[in-house]
């Protein structure tokens, strides 16, 4: 049987309604790979589905186990709401972000039910969410919560390129501070243990270097030497494929020609400027160490070009291909 | 008449004589565009002429200003040296080092006299260098210190993404500390004034942040507050169009697509992994502030592959051209 993967809406004004739309009715070949149901407002997407003169039928369903036999001439929806006011794109209003958390709130439990296997997240609105008193900051955040997961982590993958953060939103001073051997140790060995967990099998992974030329033996810099290669002797004497420090421009590199399964970045920009950089549009965001796979695009609701017919569905289409390929 | 180009043959040992000629031997369209001249040694052109088995003639002249009628099925070298002894790929030695300095050289005296347009080098050997004692580092010192040039600056170019450097072979840990407004200042104007001497008028230059998400408004991070955006807008009540700063992770793939002349990175990582991960073959380098324009390759000898017929020839292509663009 197909998988079934739960696609949420995001907020309503945002630019989510239309790259799920886009996603599903222009990439038909998703349909032969899965059962596609979407959580959000069927009205909503009738909205959408005009704006974007789409003729795809939109379906509702109560159950994603009614989707043995989901055809590609028809959009499902899973209605959490109904709403009954026009929305107006690129508006942040507290309702919208309040509608998005429901619709996450919703596939969530589906999935912990073992209907879904894969949420793939449109983009929410921060903003709306605090308008809306929505007790979560984001995504991770409501999935953490609702299915008791201590130790996510974020998985950005560009085509074969897979980059793993050791550390992201702290300040660019605190960056070389927050290495020490046993953290890079913990996060290498649950690095392992999630490309395992979607069919990599004994990956081999990459540390890049924090120093330019990997410090050059100490020349500019030590972290190398002092933190991150006893970190790597110590992973491999316990058998684990990991190789490094190799010079941060160059490692990324060699995981996109397929040297490596994957490379843990050290800092945020270091891993976000070679996945965009490389292709912008196609890079999607895994989040793993939750009960099921979570697959996200790597840009937020774009209110400026909402309700413009203007935004791009690629990294829809490569989250729901990644939701495919990487899930369990 | 077309413009002529010196390229230095590199260390002899290196790849370096094997790139140029596959670059001249097969891109025969170089020739529709300049006249491109090797400062080397026949001997050792015809050493890795006759491994790569190549038809190519190889001609000596006295003065690359002999070359107004240049054909593409012939190879011009002004020789340098002339090697008897058999070449050892792969072999760092201080003979090597030494060839590949006296090549510079007089590419460098040739430019001076204005008989070339610009210099394209191939790499050298910093080993070997030591070992010849050749007085100087690198290529930069050597080209400094002969035209008695005291602000040069690269630039890195893949394609349309030029980068500027603020900073390059520092201790990460120091890269925050080496930030501040009057020094920022005079690394843009710099940029500002290079970009139009290689023919871009007017440029717009962004500024790359340092802060994740550039800070987020100081919540992680307030350089860009405290240096950056001061430093900026004292730039653009000058009138120059600098903007920023811009997330790291966009700013590379806004510049690529065009929405920039130039960035301005603000530490070596940053840019090169946004350039190297963008198109690694691509990518050169650019010397700017020089009586002359220099372009390089943007790697080393690679003395593992040297002699094997294994280097990929792209980067000193586009070293090539960039010379060609770019030279005044």
């Amino acid at each position: 049987m197909k998988k079934i993967i739960g696609i949420t809406l995001g907020d309503p004004a945002g630019i989510g309604p239309e790259i799920v739309l886009k996603a599903i009715s222009r990439h038909t070949e998703i349909y032969d790979r899965c059962s596609p149901v979407i959580y959000g407002d069927p009205n909503i997407l009738k909205f959408y589905s005009n704006l974007l003169r789409l003729k795809t039928r939109i379906v509702e369903i109560d159950d994603p186990n009614q989707l043995s036999n989901a055809k590609s001439d028809e959009i499902y929806c899973f209605p959490v709401s109904r709403s009954k006011n026009k929305i107006i794109p690129g508006k942040v209003e507290g309702k919208y972000g309040l509608m998005a958390y429901n619709y996450i709130s919703k596939a969530i439990d589906d999935a912990l039910e073992g209907k879904l296997s894969a949420i793939v997240t449109a983009p929410i609105n921060k903003e709306a969410f605090k308008m809306g008193r929505v007790p979560f900051l984001d995504h991770t955040a409501i999935l953490s919560n609702k299915t008791n997961s201590r130790n996510t982590m974020t998985l950005f993958v560009t085509g074969n390129l897979r980059i793993f953060f050791y550390s992201r939103h702290i300040a660019f001073r605190e960056i070389a501070d927050s290495l020490n051997k046993s953290a890079i140790i913990e996060a290498l060995r649950q690095c392992h243990q999630y490309l395992e967990k979607i069919g990599i099998n004994n990956p081999e992974i990459a540390v890049a270097a924090l120093n330019p030329h990997s410090g050059e033996n100490g020349m500019f810099g030590s972290e190398e030497i002092d933190i991150l290669i006893p970190a790597i002797k110590t992973l491999r004497k316990s058998g684990l494929k990991v190789d490094g420090p190799v010079s941060a421009d160059s490692v990324f590199h060699q995981a996109a020609e397929g040297s490596y399964d994957a490379v843990l970045a050290l800092y945020h920009d270091q891993g976000h400027i070679a996945a965009k950089t490389y292709d912008f549009h196609r890079t999607v965001s895994l989040t793993l160490g939750l009960p099921f796979l979570r697959t996200s695009v790597d840009h937020g609701t774009a209110m400026d070009i909402a309700g413009k017919n203007m935004a791009n569905e690629t990294s829809m289409v490569e989250a729901i291909d990644a939701a495919i390929r990487y899930s369990w």
